[in-house]
C-alpha cells in the first residue's frame, strides 16, 4: 500500500489517497482545539498516543463484530481505513450526565441516568452543530428512519464493547461521539476515532478526567493521562 | 359551576378554581408576548377570538376521538376544563419548516418536508426552552418511553385532525405546539389551546399569514385575521 497525496487536512486529522482506491490512510496529528477552534495547542506525542489508543479500541470493536472503517495500523500516527461515504451527523452516547448536556439542561455532571442517552448532532460548524432529532435527519435527506434505528442500535454496541473493555483498566466510560459512513454495500459503518479526544473517560476510583477535558479545562497533564490510558489498554489487550 | 379563586396567572391565560375539584375555568387574555416577553403588546378582543377558535377546535377533537381537557365553552373568554397533571414538555409538529427549525437548520421557510417533523422542547424558560430528545425527557424523570410513544401518536393523529378542518376553509396547518397532561387514570389528555397563537396558518392561495407571526413580525392587522380564522371555522363548523 503506497501512500499518495493529501486528500483533506482537518483540525486534528489528515487524510492521504493509496494506491488502492478503496481505502485511505488517516494520520493522527498533534494538534488540539476546542470551543470552535478558539483554544489551540499542539501536545506533543498526542497524535501517536491517541493513534495508539484508537487503533487498539477500534481493532477491538472489528473481533467483536462491529464494522468499522479500521483495517490496520500504519506507522506510529496512522491508520490504513476502508473509505465510505462520511454521514455528517454525529451520535453522542451519554452514560453519564457531562459536559453539553449538562449545561444545556441544567443538571450536576456525575449524575448516572436509568437509561443511556443518545444525542444526535448535525455537523454543520456554521449552525453551531446544533443538537437534532430523527425528523430532522429525514428531512434534512441525510438518513432514513431505518439508518437511523440501525445507527443507533450500532452505537448500543459500540456503548456496550467499549465499557466492558474500559471496566478492565478501571475506567468509566461516561460519554463519547462517534461518526458513521456508508460503505459501498450502503451498510453503516462506524468511521471515527475512540480516543480520550473523542471519550469522556474518568478513573473509576479517583474520578480523575483522562480525557481531552484535561485540555479544555487546563487541567494540566494532558500527554501524561492520554499515556497513562494507553498504558492500561495495552496490559489488557 | 362556580367559577372561585385566581390559581395562576400566565403572560396570556388566567386559570380559576372551581366549586368542583376536577375542573377549572381558563381565561383568555387580550395581552400577547413574543420572544421570552421581549416584544408585548394588548390586543383588544384577541381573548375572546383564541377562545372562540380554540373552543371550535378542541370541541372537533374531542369528537374525533382524541383526549382533550376541554370541557365547553364558559362566556366569551372562558373554557371549562378537566384538572389534569403538567407535563413540562411541549411538542412541535411540523409540516411545512418555518420559524425556528428554519433558522435552526439554515432551511428556507416554506420547504415541505417528506415526513412530518415532531419536535420535543423542554419548558424551562431558564434554560430557554432547549430542544430536547426521547431519551433526555425520560432521563430528566419527565415521562417513560412508551408515554413518549403515545404522544407522539397523539401529535399525529391531531395533526391530521387539524389538516383535515383547516383544508375545509383554505387554510395550511405549517405547524403547531402543543402540551399535555395525565388524567387521574395515568391516560395522556390534549391540554392546550389550538388557536393562531399557538399554530402558524397560512391561507392556501395568498400564503398570507394568518397566525401570531403577524405579531411577532409586524405584519399588522392581528386582530382582524384572528377573526378571519374563525369566521372560516364557523362557516363550516
Amino acid at each position: 500500500m503506497k501512500e499518495l497525496e493529501l486528500l483533506y487536512e482537518g483540525k486534528s486529522k489528515q487524510i492521504f489517497k493509496t494506491d488502492n482506491d478503496d481505502c485511505v490512510v488517516i494520520r493522527f496529528k498533534d494538534d488540539t482545539a476546542a470551543f470552535y477552534n478558539i483554544k489551540r495547542a499542539v501536545i506533543e506525542q498526542k497524535g501517536r498516543i491517541t493513534c495508539d489508543i484508537s487503533s487498539m479500541v477500534l481493532d477491538y470493536m472489528n473481533r467483536h463484530n462491529i464494522n468499522t472503517h479500521f483495517i490496520e495500523r500504519v506507522g506510529d500516527d496512522g491508520q490504513l481505513c476502508r473509505v465510505v461515504e462520511h454521514i455528517p451527523v454525529e451520535v453522542i452516547v451519554r452514560n453519564v450526565v457531562a459536559g453539553s448536556m449538562a449545561k444545556r439542561l441544567g443538571m450536576d455532571e456525575g449524575i448516572v441516568p436509568e437509561n443511556t442517552i443518545f444525542d444526535l448532532v448535525l455537523r454543520r460548524s456554521d449552525l453551531g452543530d446544533p443538537l437534532i432529532n430523527d425528523h430532522h435527519a429525514v428531512a434534512l435527506g441525510l438518513l432514513s428512519y431505518e439508518e437511523l434505528a440501525k445507527m443507533y442500535e450500532m452505537s448500543a454496541a459500540i456503548n456496550n464493547c467499549l465499557i466492558e473493555l474500559y471496566d478492565k483498566v478501571g475506567i468509566m466510560v461516561v460519554d463519547f461521539k462517534i461518526e458513521f459512513g456508508r460503505a459501498a454495500d450502503g451498510s453503516l459503518v462506524l468511521a471515527d476515532e475512540l480516543s480520550p479526544d473523542t471519550c469522556r473517560l474518568w478513573d473509576k476510583e479517583t474520578k480523575e478526567r483522562m480525557d481531552k477535558d484535561r485540555f479544555r479545562r487546563d487541567l494540566g497533564r494532558v500527554r501524561e493521562t492520554y499515556e497513562e490510558v494507553a498504558k492500561r489498554l495495552h496490559n489488557v489487550l
